[in-house]
């Protein structure tokens, strides 16, 4: 058994541009409307749903049933081929990520942890690994926008047995 | 001055439908992922952004930096011609809305008013008229998703000044 410990990181727009959006409205763009009553922050995710015409784009709600708390085993990857998928966290809460650039075979120390601020989604870019969503907090919700059609959209790469993935914290 | 009252009924599917779809995971289609620890709230909106090629899905945040309170005059409505629009609350807050069904001319009678449960979002179909977003505390915030891209997508109906459209809860 190989243990490899994969940190976790503030998310920053920075530190996460490799692998997609992180969606906040701190500096991002804004316009007001409705006669000033509103602040939109604009366009805050590359939501790409390919050009299939037979694809669209779904927005739908993801709920946390059973909590997942650190340190956290990883035993696979997933990634979307054909479009980017959105998370974002309802009710000001925290969540965890952990993504490896697009290959095809995910070298355990390749990945890469970030912990959100709870004011944070994120926005994985076409064939990203990422864990699958893990929550930290039952009842936790997310808004998700990802696409809806035909064709393969998920792929998962499990990570050999004898290679113990751990993700937490590091002090 | 001729006074015309729109009162509040609280949103649901059925009375919504004319108009656009009620986000929430209430009676939604849904299933499990990730091993059963995610419940997957599937498709809740019928997102329609058209199919001119260089128009995108936007996702975007607003907020309230100006709390509107009951009653409230509707001044105008504005309906977007090209793609729907959805509006889907942070921290589990309450919205209110009003609106008409396509046509030229709205008439202030034509307005139906909406308040939801907090944990319900909105999304409204193409060329729905309905007033601009408006919120009920300051700091407020919902996700957005929208069309971007070139074209008129917005169009604004004033009403005469003769007639005063008050937005109320009635008891």
């Amino acid at each position: 058994m190989v243990q490899h410990t994969i940190g976790l990181a503030p998310l920053t727009r920075e530190a996460f541009k490799p692998f997609g959006d992180v969606i906040e409205t701190d500096g991002a763009r804004k316009f007001s409307i409705n006669n000033g009553a509103i602040e939109r922050f604009h366009d805050l995710a590359r939501i790409d749903i390919g050009d299939d015409p037979d694809c669209v784009p779904l927005l739908s709600i993801a709920q946390c049933n059973q909590a997942t708390s650190l340190p956290f085993r990883i035993r696979l990857v997933e990634r979307h081929p054909l479009a980017s998928q959105a998370f974002y966290p309802l009710f000001d809460k925290p969540m965890i990520v952990a993504v490896a650039p697009d290959c095809e075979e995910v070298a355990p120390d390749t990945l890469t942890g970030f912990y959100t601020n709870g004011k944070q989604g994120i926005n994985f870019h076409r064939n990203v690994w990422h864990i699958p969503l893990i929550a930290l907090e039952q009842g936790q919700q997310f808004v998700i926008v990802d696409r809806g059609g035909s064709g393969n959209n998920c792929e998962e790469f499990h990570f050999d047995s004898a290679d113990e993935l751990i993700l937490q914290r590091i002090e």
